[in-house]
C-alpha cells in the first residue's frame, strides 16, 4: 500500500484534486457519518491554530472518529527533549492517522517518513498548508462551477503567504490567469514566476489596488503582517494600501467571490461582510468538508 | 425560529425556568442519552474555568455529543488579533451550539447576535452566569421541594458576586424573603435594592454573621476576594468574619441547605463538609443535569 | 464494593497482575469495544505528560468512553486556590473514573481516599507510576513468554527512576535475577537492597556498562538526567557512559529485548532503533492495551 500522506499540495495529481473536491461535495450534503467509527486520530498541534484545529476536529467528530492529541507544544514531551521522530513513532503506534501542525518547515514530510500511519500536514511553518489549499479550491469550484480558465487576483503578502503559493501551484493545472497585487517588498517570489513562465501560465503584477479588480472571478485577500518588514517605516507606508472596502466592489463581476484564509485583521473592511460577494466565512465552513474528504482519502475509506 | 440563546437569566420567563428545572430532573434520572448524537458543540473558553467547563463537557458527553474548542485564549486565534465577531461567525458555521466563557462583560450577548447557532453564556466577566443560576435553582427546588416563599440568606461578597445577583433576579419570581450578610464594602448594590423595592420583595441587610441564620431555608455562601478591596487593611478586617463553621449550624432549621458556587477557599470550614446540611458538592453535580436541560432547550430537543 | 483504585503497583497481588496482563492480551487482539459506552472518564493532568495522557485517552477512546479534563494545572481551578480534595470530590461527582497525574508525591493516594469513584494514578511526582509498570510487565511477558526466572538488567538512573523501582517491586513476585548498572551517584537505593535481601532476590551491581549485558533477557534503559546531580562535573563524567550503542548488542541473547519508558534523549543511540532487539516503541503501544485492562478492572467491567 502506498503512503497516503498529504504533506504538500503537489502530492495530489490534478485527478486526485478533482476526486477529493467531488468527495467534499458529498460530505457537504451529508456531513455526519460513521466512516471513522473505531478510529483514533491524533491531532498534534506543536503550535496553536484555532481555526485549522477546530475545523479538523469538527470534520473528525462528524465522521464518528475519536481525537487524541495536544493543542500546543507546552503540554507535550517536546519540553523533555524528545525528538520529532520519537514523538511521531510513538503516536503513530497508537492511532490510525496523524494531523500535524508544526512551526518548522519540512517537519511534516519528515514525520510522514517515520510514521506507520498517514500524516496530514496542517501547516509546517512558512512551507505548506495543503488542506487550506484544498478548501480554497473547493470554494472556487463551488462558487464558479469550475476551476478552469479563471481570473484569479491575489492581494497582500505574496512573498511569505504560504496559502498563496500553494494555491498558485494547485491552480496551475487549470489554465488560470493570475493578477498579483502587492507592495514591492512582498511581491511574488522569483521562483514562482519562473515556474509560471515555464508552464505558460499568464500572470500580471500590480502595486496598485484599484479598479483592475473589476475583471476578477476570485479575489484572494491576505494579511500584510508588520513583522514581515525589516524597516517598520516601509510597513507604515503600505499597511493601509491593500485594504478592501465595499465601494471598491461596485463594478466588479457578478460572479466575483472574495476569499481570505482568515483570521482577518483589517485588510477587509467590516462593511464588506454583508456584501453577497464576501465568501470568507462560508470558505471557512468549506474547510470542514474538504478535510473530511482528505481524511477519507488518506485512510482509503 | 427565535433565538434560543441563554445569555442572561432574564432570557427565561418564570415558566421557562420551571420547564428547564423539570427537564433537569428527568436528566438526573437518566443522564445518558443520544439527544446530541451527530451534533458538534463548540466549547469556547476564552479564560480557564475547570468546574464550569468540565460540567458542560460531561453534560454534552452524556448526551452523546461531540466537543471541539479551546480551554483558554492562549491557544486561540485571539492571539493573532482576530475579533470576537469573526471567531464567533467562523465557529458558528462549524457547529450546532456554542458554549462560551469570556472575560469581557457583554461579550456573550454580542456573540449571540452574530452567531448563526444558539450561544450559551458560561460566564462573561462580572456580568452574567445564567447556567450557574439554573443549577442553584435546581438545587433549591430539589432540597426544598419548591422555589416559593423561601428564606434565602446570602453571605459574603454581595457587591461583585455575579452568582448572587443572577440568583436574586431569578428567585424574584417566587416571593422570596432575602437576608444579605456582608461587610459594608461588599453590600448588595443599590440597583438591586431598588428593583426589590419596586417589586415588593422583602429583604433585610446584616453585617453580622450570627444566629440570624437560624431562620434560613437556604444559606448561599460566597468568597470574599482580597482583590475586591481597594484598601488591603479593609480586607484584613473582614476576611475571617464571614466564615461558616459547623457549630454555627447547631440551631438552624432541619431543611436548611448550604450552597456555594465553588471553588471554596476558606469561607466554609472543612468541618462543615460532613454536616448533612452541606450541599455544595451535590450542587456542583446538579450542574450537569441543569446544563443538559439548558442545552436541550437551546437546541429545541 | 471495595475501592478499585490503582495508586501503587503494590495494590495488585501477583494474581491480579497476571489477570490484568491476560486481559491486556485480549485487548491487543480486539482493542475497539463498547465497554465504556455511556461512561465519562476524567483525565486530570496537573502536570503535562503527552505520552501517558495520549496512551490513556487512546485506551478510553478505543473502549467507547468519553473524556473530560485538563492537560495542565494552568487551566484548572487550582489557580483559584482550590484544594485537591475539593477538586477531586467535585470531579468524582461528575464522572465514572478519574485518571490523575500530579507533581506531588502521595497526591494520588489522597485523591483515591476522598473520591467516590476509582482513581488510577498516572504518576505522582517521583513516587509511583503503576500503569507504566504494568505496560513494562506486559512487554516482558509478551516477548519472553513468561515473567518467571528472567535476567533483568536495569541501566542508568536507578536512584530516582520511579519506573525502575516499581518494576523491581512487581517483578519480585517472579524470581528474577537483577543486574543494576549505574554510576555510584545513581545506584539503587539501600531500601530496595534490604527488600531484595529479605526476600531472597538475587541481584548484582555494576558501574561498567559492557559485555555483562550478554546474559540479559531484558535490558531496561533509563535516562541519566543532569538535574539529578548536585555537582555538574559529576554529570559530565558519566553522561556518555551509560549510552547503549548497536555494536554492544552483537553477542547478546536472541531473546533479549531493550525497553525504555520514553521519552529517550540520547541514552539509546539511534542506530539501535532498527535492531530487532529494540522494543521501546512497541512497548509504548503496549501501554494502550495495559491501560485498557487496568481501566476495565477498576470499573469491574
Amino acid at each position: 500500500m502506498d503512503n497516503k500522506s498529504l504533506v504538500s499540495i503537489d502530492d495530489y495529481t490534478k485527478e486526485e484534486i478533482l476526486e477529493v473536491l467531488a468527495r467534499a461535495a458529498e460530505f457537504e450534503k451529508n456531513p455526519n457519518c460513521n466512516l471513522l467509527e473505531g478510529k483514533v486520530i491524533a491531532s498534534l498541534f506543536f503550535e496553536p491554530s484555532t481555526r485549522t484545529r477546530l475545523s479538523f476536529e469538527t470534520a473528525i467528530s462528524r465522521m464518528g472518529g475519536r481525537i487524541v492529541g495536544f493543542t500546543d507544544s507546552s503540554s507535550s514531551s517536546v519540553t523533555k527533549g524528545e525528538t520529532l521522530k520519537d514523538t511521531t513513532k510513538m503516536v503513530s503506534n497508537y492511532c490510525d492517522l496523524i494531523v500535524m501542525r508544526h512551526p518548522i518547515e519540512g517537519s511534516a514530510r519528515y514525520a510522514s517518513e517515520v510514521s506507520d500511519v498517514p500524516v496530514i500536514n496542517a501547516g509546517d511553518g512558512a512551507n505548506q498548508h495543503p488542506t487550506q489549499t484544498m478548501l480554497d479550491l473547493y470554494s472556487i469550484m463551488k462558487t464558479q462551477g469550475t476551476l478552469e480558465n479563471l481570473n484569479i487576483f491575489m492581494v497582500g503578502d505574496l512573498k511569505y503567504g504560504r496559502t498563496v503559493h500553494s494555491l498558485l501551484m494547485a491552480l496551475s493545472h487549470f489554465n488560470p490567469t493570475f493578477h498579483f497585487i502587492a507592495p514591492p517588498e512582498l511581491e511574488i517570489p522569483r521562483g514562482y514566476k519562473i515556474f509560471m513562465d515555464k508552464n505558460d501560465i499568464k500572470y500580471f503584477e500590480h502595486t496598485e489596488f484599484d479598479d483592475i479588480i473589476n475583471d476578477a472571478d476570485i479575489l484572494y485577500m491576505t494579511r500584510v503582517q508588520k513583522e514581515r518588514f525589516v524597516d517598520p517605516l516601509e510597513y507604515e507606508k503600505v499597511k493601509n494600501v491593500y485594504i478592501l472596502k465595499n465601494n471598491m466592489l461596485a463594478n466588479t463581476k457578478d460572479n466575483l467571490k472574495i476569499l481570505h484564509p482568515l483570521p482577518r485583521v483589517n485588510e477587509i473592511a467590516v462593511d464588506v461582510d454583508t456584501n453577497p460577494k464576501a465568501y470568507y466565512f462560508q470558505q471557512a465552513l468549506n474547510g470542514v468538508y474538504a478535510r473530511q474528504a482528505i481524511i477519507a482519502k488518506a485512510l482509503n475509506l
